[in-house]
């Protein structure tokens, strides 16, 4: 590290966290006066939402980066950490309700990477971006002493189906889209899906209140949308689906699932809604709570749980 | 590096240069089929140009990476680097003759970091954005253990006032708008005013064929300009404004002044325009040689310009 080593230990962002950090860049850049009509939605949730001229559809945008050491390891194959890359943020767009339709690479690389890997991790990325119907537009390369992938993913989504992680109410059922749990280890991260079709299956079947993809874990990320909708989530802890000899304390706290966590109005819930869901996606709808009144709060059969997940700014 | 060392070195990305890692990546993404019809512009310009609904007005879209060592030093002030971060993405849009409008922000960042220089660095982004009505509509923050700063910025245009590399012809003069050369060892690199207001005032003036900004050195970025147009640009050296105290050679290849390159139906470019610019920027319109017929080639009094500039991979 680079930074003046002689500053004091308690003023370093490990200090305040990612949750510290995020709190200053919402301060610096809160809007002031009166906001733009095109914003929807700014700083905040899976992705920001923009009005398109003319009413008809919002335009969806998220930037997310990828850092060697951090996201990926030097040793992962190449295409699988392409596919990561563009696949990150496919989920953002997913999770808003939409669809994705443009992308932009900023690619920082060493000088050392062999063209081979070069060419297979872009292979990865055509790979994601061609199954999800997505076009790269543009972006840059630059020199890099470790390898970082941004990738700016636009989408769009028509005004009725977008959805935030605001929008939750007491009475919806919590859903998640699949297992969770240990998906650093397993490399399931290199591979995971993005929930494009769970999410638009859902807005036709059974339209959440608050929707967003599991990035953090679902203890942190549970508390994010809880936070955010003003509500109290209320977990059963027999009924989060773990992956293949995960613990449930792993399922909670690993991050880097990317299933989505709904929560549904009661009625929608239907077992109609969970067979068909189960039949289209040949993996069952998990009802893993509900939701009650109260102020950003997850409980775990009845227990609050810290909202530990994986945490960027740790020394 | 972390790549495996046991590979060839002829393979590195070294070897093919940034010149080459964008050969790949367009192979990789070129468009198939019939493209969409929203894409105007995609990979090879200053930003991406997309049509918006209703037909009044593309959307620009830019996204650039700083890394840390290579485009800012450790012991560089923060609140000039926050700058710099806004000020090359408002560039790439001034570029295209647009205006920007909203920006995402990726922050990876050390750990390490004093939350006093997350707060400078900032700060430094909140006055670029707020002196050219930028507003931060979204991002994220990563851990990593070197500063990446990937700004996204959206921008809008008018049809018909879109620039592009593109259209540079033959009896077109070349203009630059201001000093060239040094800007790394002077500092301007951290603190120049990206030309949004000189572009839009030659749109109005002196309609330009071709622009873009120097972002690389005037002879790499000048024969890019070449080749996209399929013209010669023929410089003249004692046409050429050098910074002070910086040499012709600086001028050519220092690259990061962030002026903009602009070819100009000679008609246009009369002495009651340059008056008139010189007037309004208290700086002069810059007329550094005019365009031929030719196929991709910046000459110098007549001999041919190495298109050297800022190599990003380079060992």
């Amino acid at each position: 590290m680079s930074r003046p080593s002689s500053h004091p230990n308690n003023d370093r962002i490990a200090q305040c966290g990612e949750a510290g950090v995020l709190t200053m860049v919402r301060a610096m850049f809160a809007t002031t006066g009166t906001p733009a009509p095109e914003i929807i939605c700014g700083i905040g949730d899976d992705a920001a939402v923009l009005a398109l001229p003319g009413g008809t559809a919002y335009q969806l945008i998220t930037l997310d980066t990828l850092v060697e050491g951090t996201h990926f390891a030097a040793a992962d194959a190449p295409a699988r950490v392409g596919w990561k890359a563009m696949a990150v943020n496919v989920s953002d767009i997913a999770a808003m309700g939409g669809t994705p339709t443009w992308a932009l690479l900023s690619l920082a690389l060493p000088a050392a990477t062999p063209q081979t890997y070069l060419a297979d991790l872009l292979r990865g990325m055509q790979r994601c971006a061609e199954q999800f119907g997505v076009t790269v537009i543009g972006g840059d390369t630059v020199g890099a002493a470790r390898m970082t992938l941004s990738i700016t993913m636009l989408g769009t989504v028509a005004p009725a189906r977008v959805r935030y992680r605001r929008g939750a109410q007491p009475g919806d059922m919590i859903v998640v889209t699949g297992p969770l749990g240990g998906a650093v280890r397993s490399g399931h991260h290199l591979d995971f899906m993005p929930r494009v079709a769970e999410a638009q299956w859902l807005l036709e079947h059974a339209p959440p209140a608050a929707m967003m993809d599991l990035s953090d874990g679902l203890a942190l990320d549970g508390t994010r949308l809880a936070q955010a909708s003003g509500v109290t989530l209320a977990l059963r802890a027999a009924a989060i689906p773990c992956n293949a000899g995960v613990s449930l304390e792993a399922a909670l706290h690993d991050g880097e699932d990317f299933e989505l966590l709904c929560t549904i109005p009661a009625a929608c819930v239907t077992g109609a809604v969970c067979a068909a869901f189960a039949q289209q996606f040949q993996r069952p709808l998990h009802i893993i709570g509900d939701v009650h009144a109260g102020a950003g709060q997850l409980l775990l059969d009845g227990a609050p749980v810290a909202p530990q997940g994986y945490e960027h700014f740790a020394l």
